[in-house]
């Protein structure tokens, strides 16, 4: 079998430089080029340099347009705008594009959702292995428990995150909800501060915690009567984004078009 | 609709009286009995009475087969042998038995099969709805990840329990086991202590605590690179196994005949 | 020795059943009346009974005067009206008060001080021998981590309950605080929650859970640069409140007149 | 105020570029020269050139009498007989020794306490002030709960670590035995596995678990009658234990000689 030809964008960036560890690792993979915004410093220089490695052949490059037709993948954290880019050529060349990027509007998401009748698309907010289980058994436990069982979700961060909850924990909430066969909208509660009076039924709550140089932590809390469920996932370093990444351009070898995430990947879908 | 009729086998013991004081709070249920050995103190007394409550014109009864003729399902957390007797007459008057009675070996086993071609029997060694949906969320979660993550499982009980690791645990491990399509006696893994060398990549490791008055938690941990999910039950109160022998012995109402446990009244066995 | 002669106020309460049943287990605790106001329909009755137990000799009375004159000890989980009498009488009798009742103002916490000046007053929020154990900890914690460690607070009660966060949870902030020699309001942390820029360093978070049935955990987080340690105290059983109400009991004896905490009962005080 | 000069043992090893790492950090510490045995490859290099970092004019030395007669500190984590060496020569020039090595026998311990009568010398078998704070607490915890409680310690490493329980398990161990003013090896239990009986009180247990990547996690449970106490520390990144070799070096400055510990770094020791 012959190798799979992966395109890294951002490749100088942290996640870039992540990915490119990890895919050396792995003999099934050839990385073919990086790609940079023209003008930026990284730009001609070989990606095993760049990494304080062996040179392996491969450069940082600058026209998507190139190094995309030669690829069997491209690996994506950047922002919307480039990502957008990059989904329209994926289309046109009909290969995977794995995204990591967030902060998607409704208008994007319906670009991305056109470029994947022909790219095979596989975007997730996070792409850890173990995050995507935990939605899926988090799902499958709020549909089996029901409301009497109260739902919070604690997640602690790292000191410099300035955002509360964070995006995992959003996703987490909406695994819940969906387990309830409803929207997390709907019902998401406010934070427990001050006379809150008893806790509404069926609600979903959060709880954000900063601190130190943690890299990610979640629980989600299931709370009944005499009972409770606590499904944990610890971050413990940031490469695990990457190897889910490189998961996810395997797993998107001849699987046809189509927007895919984590769980379609993880071969959780069809079960729960 | 009419009341479920319900038997309670061993009514005047721990787990008897704590499925006494719940059956009583659920308005769809009738206790039309209680059993215990003749000879037995409680005998012809009222079980209301028997439990500090008002009269509810329903005693404690010797006779097995007299009260399951009247019978929707009876309920029994015994011993092995009176369960045995028990799912005999259970089939003979096609009702629901619910068995929470652990220790049984595999020629009993064989003789509740038996009994479960004209019973409909719910088994289960632990009756929580928690632990019951930890187990199908720890089999899944087995089988998502693969043995690249490392499968240890801690329980924590209080300091007068005798054997470890628990009866739960061991049910954990099978479900962590199953999720690897193998044996739990094929996975398991001696205490780790002293010089043990790097840990054997698929094995599932246990771990008791013993201490102070805890009902009982259960933790499975999966440890990969650089992540760990962490599933986590509390029990905080004995009355739970009572809920959930309630909960099932409504579930089995027109199942038909057949060999059930938790995970089918959860609803989880098709899913997984 | 000579038993310790103990009234308990509000003795027909969840608090004073509580510290009837644990007292009747101590051989060292004589219980020679209870209190309640005048026209409850617990007056004149035998303690024992009350609690469905054999009788014991000592009734339930209506007048504090007569039955603090014969008492060593009075324990007081009731209102700040009715614990205020009550320390005045104790200075009075010049004996020991436990005083578990919360909610008292300035004015009121001065009037207790200046009963301290002739009873033994033994004062605190949570009296388990766990929290406030905790809580010297966390004081100890924030001395020797200093401000380079972020503080954060979590704690998960019922759904029940009504005010958040719990005030449990504000004795370990104050502990906290005063281990940086502050006073919590001046370091106490709006919720982490939307766009909050990065953590202000050297302040103390609280988050709140609700959910089930859980009687209380309290964890407090010191997360600094690649470590942290939590804190935990896991409540079990309201019991706990009892057993340390009569641990403050017995130790007050002899003890002379002051006001003092359960961190002086445990013997943490001079450490710390 | 001068910087203090620092000397760094086994500079080339996993310890010895973490310590490089941090010192590079921070302002009132310069690096001298690192040590590593003669004919070591990395013998003669600029030690920032070691570490892929500009050069900071400081080379690997193999001759300890030169270097630490210059030095004000010299950081070790090497293997005892090289640490034993390197004791003797500090206490020959009246310097800080702060030794991270473990594995010292009976008459390795006799001649460090020599050393120390000239040396400053500060060893602990875990460095990171985070685990030396836990000891401290436990053995405070210990003392103010009594045998009433009993204890377990948990902990969780990494798939490759050979032994178990850890040593930091096991000095968390002896401070709880410290604070029940006994020896660890009086108290320790058997791990509780098959038919145990009853928790034998008073003892201490210990469980390891291993899997995946973890750096190490330790949780020292007291568990009494209704409630417990869970004193964990979690280890993110092995460069907590250079942060605190470093803090130890600085504050070993102007002690004079004498053998200490990171509980008196800490400033724990008179407080307990």
């Amino acid at each position: 079998m012959s190798e799979l030809k992966l395109v890294i964008a951002g490749a100088a960036g942290r996640m870039g430089q992540a990915i490119l560890h990890e895919a050396l690792k792995q003999p099934a993979i050839k990385i073919i080029a990086g790609l940079e915004a023209p003008g930026h410093a990284a730009q001609g220089k070989d990606l095993g340099c760049l990494a304080n490695l062996p040179a392996i052949g491969a450069k940082v490059e600058s026209d998507p347009l190139t190094v995309i037709a030669k690829a069997d993948v491209i690996i994506d954290f950047t922002r919307p705008q480039v990502s957008l880019t990059l989904a329209d050529l994926a289309a046109q060349a009909r290969i995977v594009h794995v995204i990591g990027t967030t902060g998607f509007d409704n208008a994007d998401e319906a670009r991305i959702n056109a470029a994947a009748r022909h790219a095979t698309i596989i975007k997730s907010g996070n792409m850890s292995l173990g995050v995507n289980l935990l939605a899926g058994l988090v799902e499958l436990a709020a549909r089996a428990l029901g409301p009497a069982f109260d739902i919070e979700i604690v997640e602690l961060h790292h000191r410099l995150k300035v955002d509360a909850p964070s995006g995992t924990a959003q996703l987490l909430g909406q695994a819940a909800a969906q387990g309830r066969d409803a929207r997390l909208d709907d019902l998401r509660s406010q934070p427990h501060h001050g006379h809150t009076g008893p806790r509404a039924s069926g609600t979903i709550g959060f709880a954000s915690l900063r601190g130190g140089s943690v890299v990610g932590d979640h629980t989600v809390i299931f709370a009944g009567e005499g009972e409770r469920i606590e499904l944990t996932h610890r971050a413990e370093d940031r490469t695990i984004f990457a190897t889910g990444a490189l998961k996810a351009a395997l797993w998107g070898q001849g699987k046809g078009p189509g927007l895919f995430d984590m769980q379609d990947v993880l071969g959780l879908r069809p079960r729960i």
